[in-house]
């Protein structure tokens, strides 16, 4: 990660934030399509209102608040900050408008520059900490405006685009790279953040944990290979699925990963960024949940890797891949690989765990509101790690962990394959 | 109401639309507050699919669609035209914009002004009929657009306002015309409309119905006659209430009229499209369900008229009342009373009749598409009289029948009472 | 109907509920299937409360309770009498045993001798209207404890049966009387009973109706007629259906009437009392809503009669049919036609009317709790006419008005067509 | 455990579970009181079920099937046996009675008899596998049945008791052992079964984890305590709650735990297998969802104890404690400490653990049907230890994991708290 100061962090951050909104309109940055999602301006105003009520309000005593019900409206679930709107009623908001929004996340900034300046660079101070969680706060958001405009556009029969295919589509490769394990041996490994640089809290404190000998596919799961297993009748054998994931994709009348169409012409198609697009067969499958990525890799004769697995492999490799930055916003096949470490796994697509979201051993929320970020969410959710292609540059790390409940699909979400040693 | 040419009623009503559309923004036009309600931009947009659909594509040879998927997207209900989106869907759609939408209404109405060209000012042909019915829908639309965007921005803490108060709003009446009775003959009466004008199929054929003897209140409940019924806990006595009704009210957690809110400083207050305002006590009170008007009428120790009581007395009495057109947009003390007519009958707000919307003998629904248009709504729903506030200018009459489940209360409906004979 | 003494009506109906509970286990009679039926177990109990509450507790000094929490476990609705069990919930109810609900049924039995005793036989004092009431209300409960226990059995891959076929069926008349229609002339009839003998407050006060000339069939829509509206896409066609039956009926995924079941080898068959048994095409189709009843009236090109139409036509009739006392509990086929009335008008199966259940011209509910009997229910319900083959003996009559909600197919409901005058 | 043989195991369990359901109606055995919960009916079919299809059916050439629709009414969730009776429907089987179901224990256990005699006790067949396990999991069905009855018991006004309170309750203590932690050293542990005796599936395998150092508290939570918590404001207080467990704890309105109830003269009650008993502020609270134990453990300063840690104390303690065989059916007080282990670890209640329910590694599902029995449920829940009163002597041991989703009450469950080390 390139060596921000904490301004240009922030500006960089806020900056970034404004450009990903730049292709909506008033309307398309005020719906919410379902109670999950959150509307554009919804993100563009929350992540203000973070800085607003964490640092300014508390930080900057000449800060003027800069409307009386924006704390009301904005506030996301921080029960200690006090009584908010509620979620399914986001996209009701149709005022403030979008202009009043960016008004407001510019009040916010000229705010904030005054404040970053009365703060020395590499500050330690409790506000510098809470500033830098800003900016990382805001960059899950951006992931999740980018996650939440795809589902939106796709309910509308017109399939929207957001953006157009720039720079052009690698052609499908005929042949993909074949599907390998690399074996790795047990032991006591360390997982967990070991406090270098920014992490959430949930990645700590560092600590041993013993895993047995295992293997990992070198590559992610791809669209071919997710059509064999639909046609072999993944979607139709109970026995390939957990109970509740085969209760929740009946009622659901799962087929397919979420956003496929099957086109007479076209054969299948997917709904993306760029609209409604043919399948890249060697492209990773994307947008399965938990329960989905569980029955394919029974289906397999594989299993998903835990959290340690994977973050064991992933500390030794380069913290490079397909991300938001790269201007694709979908995932790529894998590259050509090299000797030395599975492919894609940063970037491109969120891979599932087998392991449920709950606290390190000896885990301590951060004390004031912020400590209401992440631990009060372990239950109920899985694990994902190693961010996808609409997640900001340098926002991921090994030690990162996303978590969503096993039925969601509209993240960028897909499977890499783990083994017991042979 | 005034001698239109059909090019001129068509012309009055497409601009009309277009005026109460121009106060709101792309996102105000855009999101639906719940099932029953629509966006505005849908309003817009389905409106001009009647014609097109019902008259254009038909009649008009050389028409060229606007686009190939508004017929899936603006169908409301047709079954015999064929599939459509998914009602509670309706906010989703953020594309086609508002100004796109605009662009549909313009390339109808340029269509139209060539068609319209092509009948006689007079002519009876179908398509003259149709087009004829198409204003009458779209007079409907008017009233449901701004019906549902008061309940849209009701749902909004900020509490928008859709227009100014202009003209002022009279002072409140210290002493409200006192309530009395007027008696009626019984006997046989003529209800239906007779077939000279415009009407609904639902108000034909004309029939004769016997009525008993019956009385008549002089003028609409006011906000002050409710809330005694309040006081006198109106809301907490199952005995006033029908059972369904009670139970809905329950569940509901209805305490007041929809839409009213408690003030500490002011007192009751009611969301309006002027937005958030004192209520005044000599006002009819509306934004009530047929349950509470059923209610109120058993605590009073009257009941609700029946639509042929309804009519009879609104057959002999001007059709003049304070309509959308008058600007206010909120239902206003009854004028002082004459000698000959009871006050308010038209305008102000819809008044609950005890009648199910149900066929009149002999009732034949229209052929074709629009015989869908109010036929197989006759179950579950009442009948409503007299147009309210934002119904536009000239569109009601004696004979006209609305009609919503007993449930509903964001429409402006009101309660005025009745009684047997002495 | 035999000239009863009250005791001996008292006695007769008494006896009858006993007799009609007497195939049943403990376990049959406390089970519940839906929210909408009650178990054999709480009929019983709830009948004897009725006498309890409304006559033995006023008026009986020397009256010992029987159990102090019957009173909160059997009251049905009652809300001036105070706080009760929640509907849904009485099939938990495994305490009281079925032969402690018996004991119940002595004790009020014991207690109601002596009462009897007090009153002159042809007393007209309120508790002698309150017992006779009391009767009929009871006599409703026999119907309503054959047809929920038919529902819940037929929720039993086992299809116990409630009763053996005794005596056999007719078999099927490959002849059925041709479907014909009688026409009567309109004009101001007299609906409602006049008040000789009993009759339940909905059905008074008598008064004038005017009526169009029509023309009601001679008999019952036959299990054959609805096979060919099903063989004609009746259930796929929603040109057909009220708005509301077709979203109901998709959403029920109705395909046939309640309780019908194809079988390779029989045909369709239907869970009848007496368990699965092929369908006779000859008799009258049976379990179908209003819905379904009005679609069907649509694609015969006719209509439901109202119920001013039927009540003129039933008027004439002799009041005899297939009831209860005729030990089939099934609908039969029509008897060969006399040509002085319809066939089937009383008995077989309830006749949907496209009326809405809703108060006569001044309608006075009775003085006190029993005031809750029937007004409280008129919205949401459509009126049906005659009895059926599970309606007691003396229980029904010309005025009678009978009422469901329009999705209801747990009643032995049919249809007979009516048409408006050539 | 005693030395049971392989016949003596299936005698003692058989006629345990016919004990346990001595005291119950036909119709108390026939109610489901919610969708969660079976009939006591059911348990008794569906146990013998298990033996029916696993063992018979496959391995006893002479047996003949009971009832040829038994397989499908009592499958529970075996999708590799075929279709069955969905599982909110079970209590409308009012047939086959408890009388037919006894009997069909009877035909089994016959059969079962016979093809013991043809099995060596010590046998390591397939079949003998699979008879124990059948016993061991009908032994887990002995206490669901218990569970079960006490939430439909618990539903009933009446408040039925389904045992008297034989031996009579200890009194009170008023000085109940003060609550104290252990510390445990950490490092490489064992978890899981080794393979000695029986056990589930997924017990196994063995194998190593790294704990850090942590403290064991030396009892479990009681009433008082819990108390102390309520009165604290514990049920009003989103801030110690997982976000998952507030939102629910609002809805379902919880304010202390599942089935207390106040009582102005009594105080805290609560319901048991005895009845409504009052509260003995000495025993172990119980019937609290993990949102509440995790809550309380956050007021407490100290969390849930993770499996590993839960199974390192109990490996190393007596396997004895308050089983059902006790006859109690409720949890005691802690007995007077021993300096050896902490109390309480075995019986009483179930100790919820915050380890959710996985896979272990190297963790494979048994072939064939009963490979369903486990695996495919270790999405969603929680793991709990140690057994309860109502968990048969004999069941449980220092790797059992139970398993219930982290909002369940209806279970004997309790809250035993751990800390980090100091």
């Amino acid at each position: 990660m390139p060596a921000f100061t904490l301004a240009g962090l922030y500006s960089h951050t806020r900056a970034t934030t404004a450009a990903l909104a730049a292709p909506l309109s008033d309307a398309d940055a005020t719906a919410q399509s379902m109670t999950e999602a959150s509307p554009a301006k919804w993100h563009l105003a929350h992540t203000s209102w973070f800085f607003e009520t964490m640092v300014l309000k508390a930080g900057l005593p000449s800060y003027q608040e800069f409307h009386p019900q924006f704390d009301y409206l904005f506030n996301s679930y921080y029960e200690s900050i006090g009584e908010r709107h509620a979620r399914p009623q986001r996209g009701l908001l149709t005022r403030p408008s979008l202009d009043e929004v960016r008004a407001y996340r510019t009040h916010v900034d000229d705010a904030m520059t005054r404040m970053l300046a009365q703060l020395a660079s590499h500050d330690q101070s409790e506000f510098a900490k809470l500033i830098e969680l800003g900016c990382h706060h805001e960059q899950q958001h951006q992931e999740l405006l980018l996650t939440d405009i795809l589902h939106l556009f796709a309910q509308n029969p017109l399939r929207p685009a957001y953006h157009e295919l720039e720079p052009p589509l690698a052609q499908p490769s005929s042949t993909p790279t074949p599907l390998n394990y690399t074996a790795y041996e047990g032991g006591l490994v360390t997982m967990g953040h070991d406090g270098s640089g920014f992490a959430f809290d949930c990645e700590t404190p560092a600590h041993p944990v013993y895993v047995q000998p295992w293997r990992l596919a070198n590559r992610l799961i791809t669209n071919a290979e997710w059509q064999e297993f639909m046609a072999d009748g993944g979607y139709q054998n109970p026995l390939l699925w957990l109970s509740d994931g085969w209760a929740y994709a009946q009622q659901a009348q799962w087929q397919a990963p979420a956003y496929w169409q099957h086109d007479p012409q076209e054969g299948w198609c997917s709904m993306t960024l760029a609209g409604m697009q043919p399948l890249n067969p060697a492209a990773p499958v994307c947008h399965i949940s938990l329960y989905e990525a569980d029955a394919f890799a029974r289906w397999a004769g594989a299993r998903l890797p835990t959290e340690a697995e994977w973050e064991t492999v992933a500390r030794a490799a380069p913290l490079q891949g397909n991300f938001a930055g790269s201007g694709f916003l979908r995932p790529l096949p894998a590259p050509p690989l090299t000797q030395d470490h599975p492919a894609q796994l940063f970037g491109d697509v969120w891979e599932w765990t087998s392991s449920a979201f709950s606290p390190y051993p000896g885990f301590r929320p951060e004390p004031g509101a912020v400590g209401e970020y992440n631990g009060k969410f372990m239950s109920g959710q899985y694990v994902l790690r190693g961010g996808s292609c609409v997640t900001p540059d340098h926002h991921t790390r090994a030690t990162y962990r996303n978590f969503f409940v096993p039925s969601a699909r509209w993240q960028f979400t897909g499977v890499r394959l783990a083994m017991d040693a042979a």
